[in-house]
Formats: C-alpha cells, sequence, structure tokens
C-alpha cells in the first residue's frame, strides 16, 4: 500500500472530543442491563497539514466517556507529526504500535477503554486514508490484492484456527467476483434490520406502531428487548409476532442479563414466538457458557447471538471454533477498527458462521455500512442468512448519513468512512460544555 | 457484616495518585513482551472524618497509568459522604455500583482499566476496613462466618459451575480447621517462590548468582522467562537447572509471546529441563488456546499456568471447568479485590485447581500475603503443591512490608491491606511531578 507523494499529508495535531446525546430521556436504547443509556462517543480528529482531516470515533453510553477520551489522548501521542503514507505503508506495524505499546499493553491488552480508545483513532486514521484516496473506506479496501489486505489484518493469536495460507485462499477465491457483487450492492444494497421497535422502556402501544411502521417501510426483521420479566417479555413477544406474522423475522436481545443455566430455561418459555436468535444471553466474556445456550436452544430452533461486548478477534476465534455462536455480532468500534474486524469476517467465511453486525448507537451504523459491503464483495461472498442492525437514532448529527431503503443498507459512495458529524453537533453535545449539557446543568 | 457506630468513619475526600518507579534502568522485570516496565501504581487514598485512611492500588507498568487514574476518579466520585457502616453491610452491593454501572460498564464490563481501577477502590475500602477492625484483612475474613464470607462473594456469571449452596459448602467444610491452620501458618508460613533469578534482561552470570543466591536463602522454586530466542532458552534453563540441581523446581514463563502452536513446539524443546510449568504460553483470552497447549504438555510432564492477565472471574471459571489450566495465578489487582479473588479461590477448591497468585510489582507480594492466608485457611485447606509468587522489588517502599523466611510468606500482623506506601515515596515518585521525574526529565 502507499500513498502517492502528492497527496501525503502529516499529521499536524490530535483532537479528542466528549461527545453525549441525552438519549436517556425517551429510553432510547434501554435494555434490561443498560437502563438509561445517554448515547455518547469518544471523537477523534486528525488534523494534517492538508486539505483533509480524519474523523474517528467509538460509541460509549454515558459515564466513562471521559476515561476512554484519556486513552485515546494517552495512545495518539505518538501521531503527531507522522505521514499518512508511513502509516499505511506499515499499517500492521503502526496498529501494533496501539495495541500491544510494552507498557500500556499491561492495562488491557486489546480490551476495554485502551481498546476502544484504539478503535477511535484507527477508525479516523482509516477515514483520512479514504479522504485522500478519494474514496470511500469499503471500495479502497474493496480495491487491494488479496495480499494487500492481509498485509494489514491482524491475525495475531488466531493462527491455530486461521492461518495466513488459508485466509489467502478465501480472499483469492472471492477476488473474481468483486465487480458483479459492487453493482449488485449498488442496485439492491445489503439487507438490515431494525431495533428501533423493541426498547424496554417503549409501551405496548410504541412497540406495535413501530412495528407497523416498520412492515410499511420494508422490513422484515424485528428485534426486542427482553430479559427482565418472563410475563413481560411472553407479553411483547406475543404483541410482536402477532403484528408482524409467521413469515417475518422476531430477534430477542437479553444484553447478558442471565446466568448460563437462566438463559436456557427462560428461553424455552419463548419458544412458541419461534425467535431467530437469542442474542447475549450471558456474559459476554463466557464463550463456554454461550456454548452451553447454544446446544440447548439449537434443538428448539433459537440460534446464539453475540458479539457487541465481546472484546477482540481471539474471543471470536473461541465462540466460532466451539460453535458457541449462530450469529457474529462484531462492533465496529469494540474490535480495533478494520485491521481486526477483517480478522474475524475470515473466520467466520472459514468456520461458517454468519457476520450480523451490532450497530445503532452514534455513528456505528456509518461504520457497518462500509463494512457489510467489505464482507460481501471480498470475504463472505454471500448475504443469505445474514442481516445488518440498523436503528434510526442520531443520524441527523453526521455530514453524509447512511441511506437506506426498504430493509436495506445502500452503499455509501462518499470518500472516507462516514463518520464526519456536524461542527454545530460536535459543539453543542460536548460534555460536560456544549450547550445541550449546559442548559441541563442549569434547570 | 456490621461497625461499631463508635468506630465507623464517613469518607470525606478520594486521592488518586500515579507513582512510577524508573525499573526499567536495570531491566528488572523485563519479559519477552514487556521488554522495558517501569513498576507502577495507581494508588487511591480514602481520607475519612476519623483517624485511619484508606490505602489501595493496582499496579501498572508505566504508559497508561494516567488512564487507570483517570477511571479510579470517576469510579470514585460516588464515595465522598458515604460511610463505612453503609459500604460493608451491604457490601456486594457496593461492589456492583462500580462493575456494573449503567453506563460505565459498556467499556468494560470488568475487564481491562476500569476493572484494574474498581481494584484499587475496593482495596483501599478493605484496607480501610481492617484498620478500622484494627485487624489485618486476611484475619478479618477468617473471622467471617461462611454465609457473611458469601454475602460479599461475587459468584455472578459463575453459577453454572459453582453454586451458592456449594459454595458455603466448601466453606463450611473448613470452618472448624480454622484455628489450628492459623497457627501453623503463624509458625511455618507460606510456600513461596522466586522470580528475581531470571529476568529475560539479565546476564547469564547473573542468573547463576541468583539462584545459589536463592538456594542459600531457602527457596526450592525458581521461575525463569523464556519466549524471545529458543537457543538462549535453552542455555538459560541449563544454566538453572545446573545451579538449583534436579530436586528443586524450575518454572518458565512466556508472557503470551506465542501462538498456541508455536507455544506447544517451543517447550517440547524445553523438556529435558524438566520445568513444573509453562506460564502464559499465549494471550490470556485464548481458553480453548490454553486447554490446546495443556493437553499436548501435560503428558510431557510440564504443567500450564496463567492467571496475571485474566481479565475477571469468568475467564477463571471456563479456564477451571475446561481443564485448560493446572495452575491458577489470579491477581490481586487485576481481578476486583477480594469479593472477585473469593470466587475465583472457590472455584479453585471445587475444581480442584492450584492458585499461585501472580505477585511482584508494586505491592502485589503485600495483597498475596493476606489473600493465601485465607484460601488456606478458609478455602482450600491445603498449601500442597501450592506455592505463590514472590519478587523482593520495591519492598522498601511500604510502611509494613511483608515478611518472609526461607521460602515462605509470614503472617501479616499489621491491621489493614498492607498496602500504605512511605509519605516520602508517594511524593518523590508521584508521576510526572515528584522529583524523581523531574530529575530525570532535566537530564
Amino acid at each position: 500500500m502507499s500513498i502517492e507523494p502528492t497527496n501525503d499529508l502529516r499529521i499536524t495535531a490530535v483532537k479528542v472530543l466528549d461527545i453525549r446525546f441525552p438519549t436517556s430521556d425517551e429510553l432510547d436504547g434501554s435494555d434490561a442491563v443498560h437502563v438509561d443509556p445517554d448515547y455518547s462517543s469518544a471523537y477523534v480528529i486528525l488534523e494534517t497539514d492538508g486539505a483533509h482531516q480524519g474523523h474517528g470515533l467509538t460509541f460509549t453510553i454515558g459515564r466513562g466517556t471521559e476515561i476512554v477520551c484519556a486513552a485515546c489522548r494517552s495512545l495518539s501521542q505518538g501521531l503527531v507529526g507522522r505521514s499518512m503514507s508511513d502509516i499505511v505503508t506499515n499499517f500492521l506495524e503502526f496498529h501494533r504500535s496501539l495495541t500491544n505499546d510494552s507498557q500500556a499493553r499491561w492495562i488491557g491488552p486489546e480490551k476495554g477503554v485502551i481498546h476502544l480508545a484504539t478503535a477511535a483513532i484507527v477508525n479516523a486514521v482509516w477515514d483520512l486514508w479514504g479522504k485522500i484516496e478519494n474514496k470511500p473506506v469499503w471500495q479502497l479496501v474493496c480495491e487491494l490484492e488479496p495480499r494487500q489486505i492481509l498485509e494489514l489484518t491482524e491475525l495475531r493469536y488466531v493462527s491455530d484456527v486461521l492461518s495466513h495460507d488459508r485466509a489467502l485462499n478465501i480472499l483469492e477465491q472471492q477476488a473474481p467476483h468483486r465487480e458483479k457483487r459492487i453493482a449488485e450492492l449498488r442496485r439492491d444494497g445489503y439487507p438490515a434490520y431494525t431495533t428501533s421497535a423493541g426498547w424496554l422502556g417503549y409501551s405496548d402501544e410504541k412497540i406495535r406502531e413501530l412495528c407497523l411502521q416498520g412492515i410499511e417501510e420494508g422490513w422484515n426483521h424485528f428485534k426486542i428487548k427482553v430479559g427482565q420479566d418472563i410475563e413481560d417479555d411472553r407479553r411483547r413477544c406475543r404483541i410482536v409476532r402477532e403484528t408482524i406474522g409467521p413469515d417475518r423475522h422476531l430477534m430477542t436481545d437479553a444484553n447478558q442479563r442471565w446466568e448460563v443455566g437462566e438463559a436456557i430455561e427462560w428461553m424455552k418459555q419463548l419458544v412458541e414466538f419461534k425467535p431467530l436468535w437469542i442474542e447475549e444471553p450471558t456474559s459476554p466474556d463466557d464463550i463456554l457458557g454461550h456454548k452451553a445456550v447454544a446446544d440447548a436452544l439449537r434443538p428448539l430452533g433459537i440460534g446464539v447471538a453475540t458479539g457487541e461486548m465481546c472484546q477482540n478477534r481471539i474471543i471470536f476465534k473461541q465462540l466460532m471454533a466451539a460453535d458457541a455462536m449462530d450469529f457474529c455480532q462484531y462492533d465496529s468500534c469494540r474490535l480495533a477498527s478494520v485491521n481486526e474486524i477483517l480478522a474475524v469476517m475470515l473466520m467466520a467465511a472459514e468456520l461458517n458462521v454468519r457476520c450480523c453486525p451490532h450497530a445503532g448507537g452514534v455513528g456505528l451504523c456509518q461504520y457497518v455500512n462500509h463494512l457489510v459491503m467489505i464482507d460481501y464483495v471480498c470475504i463472505a461472498g454471500t448475504h443469505e442468512g445474514r442481516v445488518a442492525e440498523y436503528v434510526s437514532h442520531l443520524h441527523e448529527h453526521f455530514a453524509d448519513p447512511w441511506r437506506q431503503k426498504a430493509g436495506a443498507y445502500l452503499l455509501p459512495e462518499a470518500s472516507g468512512y462516514g463518520i464526519t458529524m456536524k461542527p454545530d453537533s460536535l459543539h453543542r453535545y460536548a460534555h460536560p460544555h456544549g450547550s445541550v449539557w449546559v442548559e441541563r446543568a442549569a434547570k
């Protein structure tokens, strides 16, 4: 990989912003564990000596965003003065300078706060690279040779499940079909599902209304939150199933609410509503627990989905190798950007697991909109049985918001990684000194 | 649990200090992955309206300590104004208010930076409780009823392997033997091993000298770092084995250097030196990888040890349940203090795994000195085949440094959790404004 010397940019400063939206007011995004989320982001801007800036973020839900911002500041100290050409020519080496710093790795490694911060920074690097090349990030990747894609993919600690040669083989097998698939995506988009209907804080009437509205708009998959009260869950599942009919899909999401045995017993009481999957039945760290749940529920027609809080590719490797997961819901900000997500997509292709990435929050749809295209074009080669999450929250704050139609994400056309937020939003929602938060504090 | 009203204290302020020692100068603590550690700590002081302060820390190795400090400040905001009686009466509820905050859990949960910060805070609470009761923390726990111990033990997400009833049963079975065991410990101490000999940066001569010195002092277990170069490792293992003779134990530690297959192949080349264990052969997140290594090496007489970077009890649960670990090296600061460590000790007792806790660093020996006593007296009931890590670094900075003799930790007698650092050390090594760091920057 290289950047034309005439296009190259040098990073001159790194700005880190704490941006929070007071979504807990309306219980948008509420679930059995995260009862009052204020959708937020640690937002990184790479300033340069040229015409472009790189924008990247990691998604958070309120308190704690300041800690991720502190980590973004610490980890990005070495970036000022570096040229983008230097970074992308040795992208994996750059990536490891963040994930594997000989001192900072102690407070991870590759998990939690420092991995979220790494994602924000590396997402900004990808955005800047895309803007320099005047291409959306999905296109940037889809125009790389298989060998070049592997040069920037983090396969460390997963070689026992996916060797370098096998990964290359997957990419090479799919390469001849890239152009045709891009044309298909430009026409039809990539299948998506909506979570807007089923937040735990919503009333029965609101759920019914949102389902009807979703059907009218052309959605075929509907997800609701479960896990706080079994009678509530049965009532809400019945409402959704009655409203969407027998042929559309209902998914359920427990957001880590249960012990392993509890998850199995609870979901047996929801079998009659035919959920496609149970998402996050228990701790996201519990590979063998998910395996037990999957073994118990698969015969009843319920799959296991997890991933939005799975910390890195090493956890995904095990979930896949143990056959503990039917749907892989990697998160575009919890994993350390495209470089690590490519490894997860490749393992999923190798082990025949369906990637249905997590989205919603702040900006996750923007990222997923690129990632599913890369997966379809270069790696999985199919989207059968796959469906990317879609939530319409907060898209109004982005300069180039994702576009969708009838249950599908459309191919992004703007250059970069699509996350650039409007200056007015960055200004007003900055925490705690933006006008939105100052006004709330005054009340 | 309760505190006499006349003894109760209210927390009036929380101080957070970034304390770093420039240990990288001498390559003390160097290994194949952490090549230049500056042993450090995020240090928490709970100030009160009475005679005592609570001191707690989490161990770090330099860069990144400022991020953990930021997390300590964020997570401890709710502490000011709370009474210790209120906290310890509902200790588990207090613990979960830190580990399971509905917003902050997103950037964990229970792992990495925020879990390390939780450990520092809760360690300080235990210290303060001990000082209020005028007892060392080990004694405080050993005088609780089995039922009371369980009331403050975090068993969430591990009930599939260890039920509440089974945990109670373990504690009750051991209860009648407590007094006799405390007398034994007071006489003989708890078996320990030294890692002081085998840091990767040390010369062959220094290793030989340190081994001879260790033998003279009465140590029977010697650990060295491996994983950077197989020929170096063979030479260093030969030196140690020749020096310590056939009957003392040699342990090896790779600090996550290898892929799974590589770990197996590498260690096969060290079999002739009869290592008792290989520690951290690969990523600490890789339960199934450790299982593969254990299955391959156990028949050759080499056990698998891991834990110092295992993020929480849920990872330990799986390592134990999958028979992927022979020696459980939990870390007193990476797990969220005594409340979570008790769960790990109980699972180890249930599944017959030997706990050999990680120590060294800054203050870990101080903590381990209490924890192994609790394990022996209340839970495991034996120390056969178990040995706690011991490194003599930096003990001079503590007000009540641990005491050892001939390969054993002695029972701590000072009240609290033993971590209080000397005011002069806190002052001089504060980063970046303490005199030690200011002088270095001036050079």
